[in-house]
């Protein structure tokens, strides 16, 4: 696993450059535990004062850095972050939690804090035992070559499967200052809400109270990293955490809603999206980037989940990946939702052709329209269901041959 | 599509032969609508007296005739069934409700009795229109040459993707009197829309009013029909009836639950399950037949949620599909099932092998020792999730190349 291979034919043609964001400090090790070659371990340090907010999995099972994760977010405090590529130590029972904190105390020692400052996330393969020794003895080298201005290097060592590693960034004002938010993510498959096979981190110099951060990045999460669907699965790892280390000395503001966090709020959505989008840009096996509009639902949960059901649905995958609009699929799909939607008001449209509308085949649809959409690579649907005012936006990717290639042939 | 190809590697090596159920008499036409050379319509008719009983999809956008038969289905009495392939009349608009109500008269003239007597079920592709005429116009045909022995003529006029024919049956008695079971079916997407739902139905000779078959029909389908998965996609079209045609001269009994019942709601449980695994050896693109037992959930209805989802995970699919035992997608698959799970005392074992118990890998594992059940056609897994005694058994296939291929050129 992990070997590194062509590049998606969806990956950005350029990564952006990240700039640094004060307060923030990052180097990467090689642990050597899995990958020849290649660093997998980057760790991060914060400036005293930095808040922290973050999602987890709903998993049931979930793996034991994010068990770590749920305990200690509550404080809101946060002074390093440590992530390891490679092995998830997740169904580890309590070697797994004994693991966690060896590696966070060692990282709390060198850091000069409490070991419940120290937030760690682990993806890879479930079930194998993650040693602590080889990832403690690299965190005194990694600590004597910190620096603010590596950002790609950060965001390539947390990748596994990944084709190309996943940056963002953006600037914003918050009452006439400049703040920074930087994200990295990782992630390719085993991509669903709640959340997806995927890591992201966003650290940013704005002073934002953990709880305010916390309303924050759930708000942006909900429209971006659990509005992404790869093939369904919910990992036992996802994790997304944000850092606001202060530094920009911006005005603590207390209350999420207040309108001098509007221009965060958006560049923090911005952030989470682009990533989102990176992630299932590099979608294992994926050809195709399929945005998914439904309007008309109950609500926009509902919405949302009538998108994400399409989005997961094998059969709408495997159609696009054929370049086929075969949007009797979509119907199936909205059916198995369970959410209502009315027949006969049904509507659909693939990249502006109108296909269905009022319960049956659009009366102008002619196959031979979809032909050039669904030859190119950005294939967008839209769905009205005709009961109410609800409506969300998905994303997701085809179903190919390269998935099953993949994922049948991982390990072995 | 619908062209025949091979049959799937874990097709039954023998079709069983069906004998003549008493009151029931079959006939098969070919409509030239989609398919050359082969029948693509079944007409069934049952002697006065027969109840009939069916489940349905709960899909909200069933096809048409699924909405005629969930509203003639509360009469409990049936004198005709009309099953085409090819076509399955679903988001046709008001033009498809047309279309059934034509056909549905035009047998109800032939056979003299009330339309709603008459049951439908198409399958084939979504929002294309069914044209009654050249349906109409074969019952007449189809009627003058009835016969009681035509069974694996009725079981091959219904098939659509489906690479080979399904029929079932048992005999069994009610208070000594001998009844025959028989039971066709169609899938091999599980419930997808195209051309893969999931027709099933049963005749029997048995008299059993029609509330008490609904009764068995329904316990029977959700421990088989509904205990099944190729792909999670949901039909506009899945449809379960059975007939019983009273011929035998039972004693009609007014208790499900009554003693006399047993062995034929046994025989009706095995034909339905019977039918139901050979829908998944049928499987598109199947090379696996997979059971999945769940253990240790809240109640049953759980252990059959958690199985379904390990059963619809791609990523189980495909670690299967490529012969791996890799049981940590097991244990994601149960993450994020959502029931209730005890990490720490989850247990799995693959083949009869124990793999991982109580929170972590088996300390006798060996990778190798699954080699010989993974490489076989049959796959048998049970998971035991620590927190209850519900239990339940699902049964799937792999996801293989063979599946992208045959949905993703579908119709190109």
């Amino acid at each position: 696993m992990g070997k590194p291979g062509k590049a998606s034919p969806l990956a950005p043609a350029v990564q952006p450059h990240l700039p640094p964001v004060a307060g923030v400090v990052l180097g990467v090790g090689e642990s050597g535990m899995k990958y020849r070659g290649r660093p997998d371990l980057l760790l991060a340090v914060f400036e005293p004062g930095t808040s922290v907010a973050g999602v987890l999995t709903r998993s049931k099972a979930p793996s034991a850095p994010v068990d770590w994760c749920r305990t200690h977010l509550p404080n809101g405090e946060a002074r390093a972050l440590l992530v390891n590529a490679g092995n998830a130590n997740a169904f580890t029972g309590k070697a797994g939690d004994k693991a966690v904190r060896a590696t966070a105390d060692a990282v709390a020692k060198q850091v000069g804090c409490r070991r419940g400052q120290v937030f760690l996330a682990s993806t890879g393969v479930i079930g194998e035992l993650l040693p602590a020794d080889p990832i403690v003895a690299l965190i005194d080298p990694i600590m004597s070559r910190l620096s603010g201005d590596c950002w790609g290097k950060a965001a390539n060592a947390i990748l596994t499967t990944d084709t190309f590693p996943k940056l963002a960034t953006v600037t914003t004002k918050i009452s006439g200052r400049q703040v920074t938010i930087n994200g990295i993510a990782k992630g390719s498959g085993m991509i669903a809400p709640d959340m997806a096979t995927m890591l992201a981190f966003v650290f940013t110099d704005a002073a934002i109270p953990a709880d305010v951060l916390q309303h924050l990045l759930a708000a942006s999460v909900e429209r971006s990293f659990n509005a992404i669907t790869v093939d369904g699965d919910t990992s036992t790892s996802d994790t997304v955490l944000a850092f606001a280390t202060g530094a920009a000395r911006t005005a603590a503001i207390s209350d999420p809603a207040d309108r001098r966090l509007r221009g965060f709020a958006k560049a923090l959505d911005a952030v989470c999206l682009d990533l989102a989008h990176q992630v299932v840009r590099d979608g294992e096996g994926a050809q195709k980037f399929i945005s998914i509009e439904v309007q008309g639902a109950e609500d926009d949960t509902a919405a949302r989940r009538i998108g994400l059901v399409i989005a997961n649905s094998p059969l709408v995958k495997t159609a696009l990946a054929g370049g086929d609009g075969n949007w009797g699929r979509v119907v199936m799909a909205v059916g198995k939702s369970g959410e209502a939607a009315n027949r006969d008001r049904l509507a659909i449209s693939i990249g502006g052709v109108k296909v269905a509308s009022r319960g049956a085949v659009d009366p102008s649809y002619d196959e031979r329209m979809l032909i050039p959409h669904m030859k190119g690579q950005e294939i967008d649907i839209r769905v009205h269901v005709g009961v109410g005012r609800g409506r969300a936006t998905v994303w997701t990717c085809d179903l190919t041959h390269g998935y099953i290639s993949i994922n049948a042939d991982y390990r072995s």
